[in-house]
Parts: C-alpha cells; structure tokens; sequence
C-alpha cells in the first residue's frame, strides 16, 4: 500500500553523482575515498523554535543543509553526502516541491548527494544528516589553538541577528540592508572553499552558530586558552551603517547567531597565505584578536588599550528570550 | 552559556571504541576501513505515531537504535556508528537516563558507537542516522532477487501486531504470550548476524518493518519478480497458539510490522548452507515460498496446492487506522 507519504519522496529522488546506492533500500552505499576520514554531523531544526510557521520553504529548504554543510566546512572537509528526514503535518505539495527546490540548490551548491532518509506526519521537524571527507589528520578541530595565534573571522557576522530583530519590530532597517539581512539570516552561504583552504594553516576552527563570543567559548575551552578581542578590528562598518548604533552593532557582531561565518586560530607565520587566500576566495578575513593564556581568561580590547572582561554570551535556540 | 538542553548530551556522552573523534566538535570523525563500502540509514521516530505518549523510556531508547540497526543487517553489513537527534518537551532527568540506559544497551550489544546528534525544544521526536560498513560489492539489496529462488523468513514474524492488537483491546492474551509479543514490539532484535552469514547466499534482502507482504512488495518491484508464499509453510503455530485463531495469526504473520526480521532470496543450492546457518545462530528461518515471474504477480498456495492472488498489504505508519 503506497500511502501518500511514500509520494513525499517522489521530491527527494533526483540522481546522485557519487553515490553506489540512493533510495529505496534498506541504507544508502557510499563509498568513502581511500586516505580520507569521514565526516559526519547532524542537525535538527523544529518549527515555531529554529524557523517560523510560515517560514518561506524555499529557503528553508536551503537554509536545512546549508547550516548542516557549514558544519563539514567547519572542519576542513569537503560535503558529500547527506541524508533528510522530515516530519510534516501535511503533505502540501506546494511547500515540498519549493522545500526540495531550495534544497538541491544548496546541495548542487557544495556537491552534495542526497542519499536518504524518512518522512512521517507529525509536528513539523527537519533532521538533516551531512558526511563528508577529509584528508586523514587533516581536519581543523576545536581544541588546536595555542597562544601567540592569531583570532581570525570570515565575512560580515552579525547581519542574521539584524534580521531576526528587524522581523521583531525591534530595529528598523531601509530596504538595501533589510534584504541583505534577511539574505544572511534565510541563505546563509557556508564557507566550504574557504573551510578546505585552511586545512594545514588554521590551528582550530568552527563555525559562527551560537553567536561569535558563543562559539570562540568553545575554542577556548576545547584548547585550553584564553583570548583577547581587539574591538577596533571587528567588521562593524557594514552593521553600524545599517543599525546607526556602533554599540548594537558590535553586539549583534559578537552575540548574534546564524551567520555561519568561520571562526579560527592560526599561527602569525600564516598571515600572508592568509591575505592570499582572502584574494583567491574573495572573501574578507577579519583578524579581530590573540590567543592568549588560559588565565588571562576573554577579554575586549578597546582603540585606546582598555581590556575588559567579557562574559561568554551566545545566541540560544532554547533560553526563553532569544 | 550553557542551556539546560546543553546537558542532555551528558547522558549521552560515553567514550567510543572505534571512533577519532565522538561529539564536542562540529562534527565526529571516523576511520571507514579500507576495501568496503558505507552504509547508511536514518529512521525518525515521532510521539504518537511511531511510540505512545507513556511509552516506556528504557524500550524507547533500544528500540529507536534497533530499528536503524535492523536496516544495516538488512544490507548485509555490519553496524558501527549512530547518530541521535532528539526533540524534547522539556528536559526529563529520569526520561533521559532510562532512553539512554536503553539506546546505549542496544548500541552495546550490536557494536555502536554514539557519535553526534544534536537536541532541541520541541514535540517528541526521535531521529537517529545509522552507520554500518559491508565489503564492497558484497552489500544484500532489494533488486536482485531471481524466479527459481526460495523466498525465507527469519524468525517469527507477527508477535509485534498481536502486541499492537492486545493494546487496542482487541486481542486477549495470556501472561505467556502477553509478553513475549510486547517484547518483540518493544525490544526487536535486529538480526545482525544473520543479515552478516547471509553475504553471497541471499540475492535479495530487507528487514520486515512494513508487515511481511508490504515488505515483500518491495522486493518483488525492485528485483521485477514475482512470488508464490506457501500458506502452511508460515511461522503460524506460536502465533495461533496465542491468539486463538488461524485465520486471525496470518494476518498477523502476513500483514503485521514492526518486527525486523529479515526477509530475503537464495538460490535452492544455498538451502544446506541456511540450515547450517540457523543452526550455528540458533535462529529458525523458514522456507515460506518461492521466485517466480513478474508476470505470475504474488500468490498464496493453500496446503491443498490452490493460489489465490493477494494484495500487498503492509503496516502503514500514515494510513488513517494503523
């Protein structure tokens, strides 16, 4: 008996590129490439929590994978293959035909097969699982910065966070910088080319969910550091012209989520490769601050020298407020 | 900041066996052995469809892994990582350390390892992504089953719906069988050795998750055959034993799900092979029928050598009355 969640996947089974079996087994065959680790993540995102009810399904359907691709570039790896699973209350054939189309885009974005998965009624919920491979020993981990590093990040953090409060009536913004706000917030680009040319030069890497300080809490913890930040490098610019406030600005930049942005360490020696690959990708690379000892603990520095301590703060799907 | 949904994963935190890296990071890393193939599944589990709202945590947690498990034996492989994504009402001290005393006991007995997942706020739901290795080549699929094959069944199929009927009120059992069929609901055993012995002997596998004529659907489609069951060669004796009622245990047997038993093809040459095979396991496997043309559809023989044609009826998750 078909039922007509069986037909759901009917807008999940376009062809795969590197895959031996997709759909409609038991398991999906892979196979891995010899001298390679795989790499394997997944992420859950729940209406009402991680999107809204009338959330564009298009970009929902981009923004699903995206985040979970931006964490194998997050790694140094390169994304593969991925697997959906998806709860719905309904099968609403406009909403899934738009949801696949933003899906394959982010998949023929980062050469992404997809693979499997499962579909069931129920409260809407979006599981996606992401592999990928990198060279063995080569993935870019959480727990390598050593003090004397430099804090380097990737692009313009902080226009997502601009976005959800505009959505929020609490913030407004002039149409240029609304739509380029809700582009980061709704089409985050994950950072995959610039994830990869890291490999052997960042000493630990992740990527900006949580919110900029969040997330660097991460890093520290992991390595067993501290850090300072140089308040005068962050990429403000951008966030004051569309906010008018350089202090909302420099929160939504380290407290503001959802940018996937990478965060890393890397020695000063690499600085040079590091503006190359800046040009290469034309992407800018912000180093906005030091690795320091464990017990000099995370602070901001402002223009003048002034530090002050700075409490991890992040941006959190499950604190009440957020 | 720490959120208490951040400390569900300490329940889920124990160390890996054969993993390089196991959560804390924005993905895990694993080492795929050389010269075989990735196999991988994933199946979400949602609170009243898949599991009662009371569902008992402990049954909960093997069950949602098992099922996953079940789809790598039935890929003839051997399972080796998992993944758990969880969505949760609201953060159950008691809950979570009986579902993760009940995964992590299936994870144990079936060689797992827990690698990743992610948690969140949210209605009840349950999705994990399992991995399984098998050599290349040597994977069971659905689309190889040939006419002049036998047609087998591990195990005894039907328990799990006679344990469905007997919730409903529908079914009296006494306390013998009242149990035994809620334990092959609530705890199936996925047939991992047996999906393993059964590499270059059956030429078609799955596992029995739909009801045994739904699933045998599948294969017939996938491989372009048809097949004959015989009717007296069925399991049925336990399961009329229990209920009562020949007519009532082959449906149960025919029609009834959730009990992962593998249902596959071999060659009439490879029938000293399976019963040395179900011997060394301590496993029945029963000769249920055979392979024969597509154009012969699917039959049922009655003892007397009469067929009489049926439809592929399976057990349906989305199907209004399940």
């Amino acid at each position: 008996m078909t039922s007509e969640f069986d037909l759901i996947r009917q807008y999940f089974s376009r062809p795969t590129r590197h895959t031996d079996l997709a759909g409609g087994d038991d398991a999906a065959l892979l196979r891995p490439t010899e001298g390679h680790q795989l790499v394997i993540a997944a992420d859950m995102l729940v209406e009402g929590r991680h999107f809204l009810v009338d959330a564009d399904a298009e970009s929902l359907g981009w923004k699903s994978l995206a985040v979970n691709v931006s964490d194998i570039a997050a790694m140094a790896a390169t994304p593969r293959w991925a697997l959906l699973s998806l709860a719905l209350p309904e099968v609403d054939a406009d909403w899934l035909k738009a949801f696949a189309t933003g899906f394959y885009a982010c998949a023929d974005a980062f050469g992404v097969d997809l693979v499997g998965g499962d579909t069931t009624r129920g409260t809407r919920n979006l599981s996606v699982t992401i592999c990928g491979e990198v060279p063995t020993g080569a993935a870019a981990r959480r727990d390598g910065a050593r003090v004397g590093d430099d804090l380097w990040v990737s692009g313009q953090p902080g226009r997502a966070v601009l976005a959800l409060w505009h959505l929020r009536d609490a913030l407004p913004l002039d149409a240029g910088h609304r739509d380029a706000c809700l582009q980061a917030m709704h089409l985050p680009q994950p950072r995959v080319s610039l994830g990869a040319g890291l490999r052997g030069i960042a000493s630990a890497m992740l990527d900006v969910s949580d919110g900029l300080l969040g997330d660097l809490g991460h890093m520290l913890d992991a390595s067993e550091v501290g850090a300072e930040v140089f308040a005068d490098a962050l990429p403000l610019a951008t966030l004051i012209d569309a906010c008018g406030d350089p202090a909302r600005a420099q929160r939504a930049c380290l407290s503001g989520g959802d940018d996937y942005e990478l965060l890393f360490s890397a020695p000063p020696a690499k600085r040079s490769m590091l503006r190359a690959l800046s040009e290469s990708l034309d992407l800018p690379l912000h180093r906005i601050g030091a690795i320091v000892p464990t017990a000099d603990g995370l602070t901001l520095r402002d223009a003048a020298g002034g530090k002050q301590g700075i409490a991890r703060r992040g941006f959190d799907h499950f604190a009440a407020d957020t």
